[in-house]
């Protein structure tokens, strides 16, 4: 698709809205300054993303697998299931750490965006993202190497959560930005735990 | 102080900002509809406070103190260390859950705070909130029962993220509210790890 002149008009696009949402946030950003941004017109525009709705949309999916299939990528190298979680979460920190993510956007503004604009504000894209750590740890489970959790709790969504929660106080209380030794810490404490043994 | 009427006041405005801010956001919010909401004038209002800016320091700070001091009262009753963790956690997660704390609106609003406003805008109020559970987690390492961690981490702050995980995951992917065996089995994550013994 890509390689057509449709297929990269339709994709510059994307990316110009996805820079500009990122950097000033989706209620900010108007259709006619992504055209611009573009150099298209926004009749141009309009013929790819029929509003603004559809294209942020769009930009969120494409966020998502752009992430996943580098997890992904990553955890093909380590032997251990361990190995595989930590270098996956890496690659998801590198990301989200500066909350460069459109992402973040999408939180911030959440409340403002009508119910068509997010009528998927997280489901689908969250389970996107948990998807490549989920099937690993789910491997490890299979294994015997991890304790399987019960319905409705996904490791996971635990371990990323525990994650972001060392990013923001690296950053609130320490004024630092986080590592990957913080990745590692992470790791280590959701596997072992913290109890004295 | 909130006994004399100058400090009945000042409470009154700081509940009612606190209401507003919550409701519709710090930016969308402006001191005159505060000063209406008190049913006071403006300058009764700038007699207080002399900024939205102050006045939204003061209504989190509030808002942080109001918390900590229900999560040490929650933590007095249960004897074992894990036990106080758990009672303080689901303190916190009460007020968090719904995204109904001042707390969502400022991160929310972050980057369009000035620096003036937000010269302080988690460092301090994360760590206030952090106080409780992390002074019992100290104790819990002080007698052995939890490892300590390396400089640069806080056990809460890993601890209370987890919870955070777990209660988008729920939200997002499962369209369903936290309770509190979330938090149960939350904590019990943390103190043991996932690893099958």
């Amino acid at each position: 698709m890509a390689t057509t002149p449709a297929g990269e008009g339709r994709q510059r696009i994307l990316a110009v809205a996805e820079e500009l949402f990122t950097e000033r946030g989706y209620q900010a950003v108007s259709i006619r300054e992504i055209a611009q941004g573009c150099a298209v017109t926004n009749a141009a525009l309009y013929y790819y993303f029929p509003s603004k709705a559809v294209l942020f949309d769009e930009v969120m999916e494409q966020h998502a697998e752009r992430l996943n299939a580098r997890m992904r990528r990553a955890g093909e190298k380590p032997s251990t299931y361990r190995a595989k979680v930590e270098v996956m979460l890496v690659e998801y920190a590198k990301v989200v750490a500066d909350q460069c993510s459109p992402f973040f956007l999408m939180l911030r503004e959440s409340h403002m965006l009508s119910d068509i604009e997010k009528r998927n504000p997280w489901g689908n894209l969250i389970h996107a993202l948990l998807l490549p750590l989920e099937d690993v740890m789910q491997q490890a489970v299979q294994n015997d190497e991890l304790q399987p959790l019960p319905d409705g709790y996904s490791p996971a969504a635990l371990l990323i959560g525990m994650l972001h929660g060392q990013i923001q106080y690296r950053k609130a209380c320490l004024g630092r930005s986080f590592t990957n030794k913080d990745v590692e810490l992470v790791v280590t404490l959701f596997w072992e735990g913290l109890k004295v043994r």
